[in-house]
């Protein structure tokens, strides 16, 4: 795969100036993404590795001892669909990127960090899900993954020799609408959870359904709305 | 590798259009595959985390301690060999597939969910194997892994862009028998669970052996049978 | 990378037969080896989930709290080179083969099943390194992994068509050898566990020392040696 | 991908003599990195494996639990922020290498040991961040990891033909400087943890500002500092 931009920026290639084939490998986004889904793959199944079969103790039978576990299970499917999500987003947005560099590296392991936190979160609010403060540590979580998404769109927008294709402006305005809409809704969420706690928590609840409603809609309406055509 | 008919759809490429290249990459399953192996590494494994060195208590020997742990044993070798059916299954289902679309993503997810618990269902059946509710559930995972992999089937072979190859209509009939036979049969067991619990364990039981012999009885007869063809 | 055989086997492509393309897809490798490498990893850092951060109770220096990981720690250094030695064969063995087929599928998962156990059988060991009935499942485990290298060296030399060059007899011979011979001696650790635990013991800590010595002596004497060029 | 060196030494290929693209297979880095990645995404994830949804207890209030979290949650921030380092360097580092031989895959692999650990070294910091024995313990895993990196750096491009593009002296220099330098740091911490607990803390806080700070330095004056054109 020629890269005429780097050969342009060195056409003489003398002493330890890297070749053009080298300088793919430097910014080939193969490893980020490996990472990334390995820490996808346990994000995703984190919560099952607290499902653990129960010991019953006296006068306790099997059923009561699963329903008590009902709370984890629940747990477990927010998380597992919530991670199925943004790992959605993430395949989206990085199907776009040619190239990475330092920046982007840095910025994409900044997104995992919050990432990785979300299992926690989840199992938090399903445990406790009136607690104000459960409810804003969710947020928080929520509204810090929105803005990691926000920052990494814009970067790599504003660079566009990372990218298979620049998008024109109406396609990054939609990208960024797409990563700053959930975002300013969660905080929201995230405000509204010491005075409100049900609000906020029906706020957290109806976000997965809305997203669910919103492929649907933009598929069917999919050959008005080119902006859309990049997120598949 | 050209994609023609992406480049019949999209003629003239003008304003934010993709182009051919980058909705090969949109559309590249290879993240999908990366996640799920990942997944299912991890499934492969779940249980083998619960098998810990234990600590002797006072009048216990070693082997007695080690005696305790044999149903966590067991239920590590079922989960394992369920899991490495599952996996097998996947790798030759989606070796047909050249592209995903969203779709396809999100029912690939969908079909991870029930997975991700299926180690905890071997466990339960390990630990409680004549207990209608641990019957029902492990049923329940199962039956609900195969419904996944039937709508996975119809889903990609009813489109035909999707894959290298569109199966004839024998071939998608012999991928659907493979994917709801099981199911059925599950779901039998599942029935079975309160009224019959020992014959519904024996079905769960017997359904392994006979994936292994069925494999053995296709690949002798494959010649004949040539809608197997696509399973290796 | 054109595929002369399946092109020969299937000149003239008609009603549901696969393409060579899609035959080289059903036969691609590269997903045994993501869920192998994944196995591996959770394999290569299993014991070090259970290091934990001690919490200092009454009377307790964190130096005595620490010296009682030390056990764990050594556990978990012999399984990580133990399951490095693995992983570098199996490299090693794949490298040689360009497609897979079911068998060949299956015969790998069942590798992994004693794998998967070894570092339970090294923390046992690390924990009860006198005890005949933990020294007997620490040599079940390399006896049971040895004699599925032997099953996969054979299958994989006897079918030249999976390979990428199919090795001479010499060749074959070494590699059986290499597999064989440390499985032989793992048998004999295992029998003289009850009768000679201490030597038994021994013989567990030689062999990986043997390993990087043949190593080293292999590799000094390679030109002569020319069985040896596929192990890099 | 020809492959001319290896041709240039097997020109008559006869016997048991690999070809050159099984030449390639066998030395072929794809495992070893996906081996790595592996291994960092669990390592990366592994202190929030530790963060548990907490089971309130009389008399205790859900932020008073969490507060008692706090110590976890900073021990993962930290494990996480350096673990991202040290894989962003390793991505440097193997974006350079072509090829693999068995030394480079052991040496790597010897690399992991050290660095699976850290996680355990920075919530043993986190939780008694004043204990010597503990500055000493994660002031060891630091000294190994970057004696690991020399090694590596030093066998690397003493060896040209595993390399994309051999540095010239000034970037062996530079890069030797980069994987020594912070060594030499986390030494001098590692020695004064006994007499200054609290100035070895502060090393240890220290270095990843200074990484990144560097990191901005350097790319601002890239143009000149043309050895380093090799760390994206």
């Amino acid at each position: 795969m020629a890269d005429e931009r780097e050969v342009a920026v060195a056409p003489a290639r003398h002493g330890g100036e890297p070749s053009p084939e080298l300088l793919e490998h430097l910014h080939d986004p193969a490893r980020v993404l490996a990472l990334t889904d390995g820490v996808f793959a346990i994000i995703i199944t984190l919560l099952v590795l607290e499902i653990h079969v129960p010991e019953l103790t006296q006068g306790h039978t099997l059923t009561e001892a699963l329903a008590e576990l009902r709370p984890s299970l629940v747990a477990f499917v927010i998380s597992f669909i919530l991670a199925g999500m943004y790992w959605v987003g993430h395949r989206d947005l990085f199907a776009l990127i040619r190239r990475t560099d330092r920046g982007l590296v840095w910025l994409n392991i900044l997104y995992l960090l919050p990432l990785c936190l979300l299992p926690f979160g989840a199992g938090l609010l399903g445990r406790y899900d009136t607690e104000p403060v459960a409810l804003r540590i969710y947020g928080l979580l929520l509204v810090l993954i929105a803005v990691m998404r926000v920052v990494i769109w814009l970067y790599a927008t504003n660079r566009p020799h990372l990218l298979w294709q620049p998008p024109d402006t109406r396609q990054r305005r939609a990208g960024l609408a797409a990563a700053l809409f959930p975002g300013l809704v969660y905080l929201l969420a995230f405000l509204l959870a010491r005075v409100a706690p049900r609000l906020s928590l029906a706020i957290y609840g109806a976000l997965p359904v809305l997203y669910f409603l919103s492929i649907t809609v933009l598929r069917s309406g999919r050959k008005r709305n080119q902006e859309y055509a990049y997120f598949t």
